[in-house]
């Protein structure tokens, strides 16, 4: 599949259009989006000179280990990168997932252009107390347009884990005040917790999944279990952790299996929260992504998801599904848990990354019951909640989520053809949308892939322990895909 | 003394000035800041009716018992803070003391205006591995510009929450790094972190005060112990908690009193330490905040904070001071810390609110050894260091902390003299700069005084069990104190 693409593509084009690059693609793109570059453009190895100067510049200051390189983004535009050695790359990481609608959108400009939207950026306000008066109308406009099934309540925060924090608490709180009736709390409840002692800090639990990730605050922290660099010297809160399906792929020839797979962690799932229970310590919330992604792209059915949902309402835990990553559209639906088909999905829906602003959405009963009790001085963000109105204005007016799926099947069935084109070296294809990944031999070779593939232009990220993980923007095209499946290809050539 | 700012200024100019308003000040501000509006200007009662109809609105979204009063932002200006109905009143709260320089300053107008900063808020960039270009500059121009005496890293982060629980980790990272030496962790240490148990999560703790706030967060709640409704039902960690000095106000005349008061909590905090240690449950480090915000407004002496900066360097402990609240300049100093007269105040200071972006200096010991161990997707946002270097332009430029002195000294005295005028329903007036508060005669009548002043175009905020904080921008000038001082004595009169 992946030579078809090459042999219907013209190689030559583009090379000529595109002097002074060490390297350039092979593939002509179709100009489909004239803010967009057309290909990727090399001019040094990366990080470059100028990038190795910031680098020591910056090392004066922080830990830098993790720096690939440093970016130009008033250059950058549409899908691409620039470095400041201007290096042009094709991007299919996003800065970790949370570009939406590629670099420099002239939709987000003009948004910025509007002398009107000013005042958002320069105030920024104390949302849970002082709200601007248009706040309902911009949340309903955003956020509240894309609300999952079964959900009219959504509360904004600032970034992942504190969404994720903030949800977890919301589901303490309605668990023990179910647990405590119409009464309140006592006096013993509210001198107690003072001094972070039970009945008052009540030792209630979240039960999470291995491979998952939900955030590295402390709260969030208790419930990721995808690399021990996350974890490593940090107490943690002792809350029940369940396996999470290790299925085989792809999906459809392994029905049976991974149906037995499942079926063995849902019966773990039950376990725990028996056990728990009886030891005095309560699974107040299950929490789990729709793929878990840090993780290494880990899937499991609808069917999955669906009987957990059944299990945590069975035993009166909150389900809460972290779409911080899956969000926004990259699987071809606008929330990976569209894919399950229910219209009762989650109890709670986390949110952060190409949403632009953190925060949940919840059903009734998972609101706190007083003021102050979710709370913190900004609580979100509104000059985020405009980009992303603008935001999804792009994805409707351009049926992003339907190019999504269109870009999404041609890339998988790439990732199947070089799967087979390179058995020993890839396996495990897999993905919905463009949200996609695939296994390498082994961690070492992943590296030297990413390097490499970087080199040729193609910015790539890893997850899990030898994945790499595919996180195009929405505008990522199919001759996006056929432009990376050559270089792809053409990297994996030099490893057979 | 209030009595005398009375009689020094004009009671009629403004008033004419001011027509349609339903309350106008007594007292003629003298229009230094042009941009700034002359005076509050009231119009309906607040909330007002288009308040009203929109916290019906925000209601089926959120919890809305917070919520005040709904905001234009675009008429806001300086000192003033305009509501949806009209209504003008000077904010001496700041929303919850996060505004530096005043709403709508031109010189962040300006910054907007400038097409060269548009890429900044448009592509937000997952700055721990893809920063822009002028990352380190930016820094430098703005937090380092201000690093405290002794500190020249500097991590920024989304919030204050996420600042303080980053904090914990580095400090928790450099002690088991330091425990360990230089073998670096066993495979025990990395296969027991995964699933959250000893030795890889140690058993450490941090050692906080009764009163102090840190955050909401699960981690910073855990060292939050202000009011019961910020901690009720959320799951803690068990950390040695030690009294803060409760002091007798004015502090010049209970030294010795005060000196008992504070040696006496020096003494728990070294035998806590000492105590959890033979537990095995080591305190990692100590935080605490330079003035208790939230926690009351309480203070310690400069002589309390070395020693217990001392404490924690013969223990082995980190010392983290929290200047969340008190940092941007309001105290007089740019850091409340400075006010302690040494070159080594603390090994981690945290900041947010002022700053417009959270984060925390550090010593060069308390930077993570590796890449990725402190990390999340955005660490930041630049578009918030664009920000600051304007404000930091602001505050020399305009020579704003002597503003702050000045215009603190004429409120504290008039402070005092109200507490004078009406000593059954004021005390314990106290403050650094504009930084102050006084205590209310019991919390019944601190609310119904806070809703007084700000139907007479006042907005103030709480803090403690029934103190009222004062907290406005560093632009509140002394012509703005007598304004103030005024409008409360009138408040107060009621009360009598």
């Amino acid at each position: 599949m992946a030579s078809l693409l090459l042999t219907r593509l013209s190689l030559h084009s583009l090379r000529s259009s595109l002097s002074g690059c060490r390297h350039v693609s092979k593939v002509a793109p179709q100009a489909q989006m004239e803010w967009d570059y057309d290909g990727p453009c090399m001019k040094t190895a990366v990080p470059g000179p100028s990038s190795m100067e910031r680098l020591k510049q910056l090392g004066e200051i922080q830990n830098v280990d993790a720096i690939n390189f440093f970016c130009n983004y008033e250059e950058s535009r549409g899908n691409y990168l620039v470095d400041v050695d201007g290096n042009r790359m094709l991007d299919v990481y996003t800065q970790i997932s949370s570009i939406p609608i590629g670099y420099n959108h002239p939709a987000l400009h003009k948004l910025m252009a509007d002398p009107n939207n000013l005042s958002t950026f320069v105030n920024r306000p104390a949302l849970g107390i002082l709200p601007p008066g248009n706040f309902a109308d911009k949340l309903a406009e955003s956020l509240l347009s894309v609300a999952p099934s079964g959900m009219t309540r959504v509360q904004t925060m600032a970034c992942g884990s504190c969404s994720n924090e903030n949800a977890y608490k919301a589901m303490f709180i309605a668990y023990r005040n179910k647990e405590r009736g119409p009464g309140g709390p006592t006096q013993e409840d509210i001198s107690s917790c003072m001094i972070n002692q039970e009945p008052g800090c009540p030792d209630l639990t979240i039960l999470s999944f291995m491979g998952g990730f939900h955030g590295r605050t402390m709260g969030c922290l208790a419930t990721t279990h995808s690399k021990a660099i996350h974890k490593l010297d940090i107490p943690s809160l002792d809350w029940p952790i369940a396996p999470f399906p290790r299925l085989q792929y792809p999906l459809e020839e392994f029905t049976r299996e991974n149906a037995a797979e499942e079926a063995r962690c849902l019966e773990e799932v039950e376990d725990l929260i028996v056990q728990w229970r009886q030891k005095g310590r309560p699974v107040a919330g299950i929490v789990v992504e729709p793929i878990q992604a840090e993780g290494g792209d880990n899937h499991a059915s609808a069917d999955f998801f669906k009987s957990l949902h059944s299990i945590a309402r069975k035993h009166g835990c909150a389900f809460h599904v972290d779409e911080v990553q899956t969000g926004g559209g990259a699987t071809g639906k606008f929330w990976a848990h569209e894919h399950w088909g229910t219209d009762d999905p989650a109890d709670i829906v986390s949110f952060s990354k190409k949403l632009l602003t953190g925060g949940y959405y919840h059903k009734n009963d998972l609101q706190a019951d007083k003021g102050y009790r979710i709370f913190n001085t900004w609580m979100g963000d509104p000059s985020k909640n405009l980009f992303l109105v603008e935001v999804l204005n792009v994805i409707r007016r351009e049926n992003l989520l339907e190019e999504v799926t269109r870009s999404g099947k041609a890339l998988l069935q790439g990732l199947y053809a070089l799967q087979e084109q390179y058995p020993g070296l890839l396996s495990r294809a897999r993905g919905q949308g463009t949200f996609c990944a695939i296994d390498i031999r082994d961690d070492p070779t992943r590296s030297k892939i990413l390097l490499k593939a970087r080199d040729k232009g193609v910015l790539l990220g890893g997850c899990g322990e030898r994945s790499i993980r595919f996180r195009p923007a929405l505008i990522f095209k199919e001759y996006h895909v056929a432009l990376f499946l050559n270089i792809f290809n053409d990297v994996l050539a030099e490893f057979k």
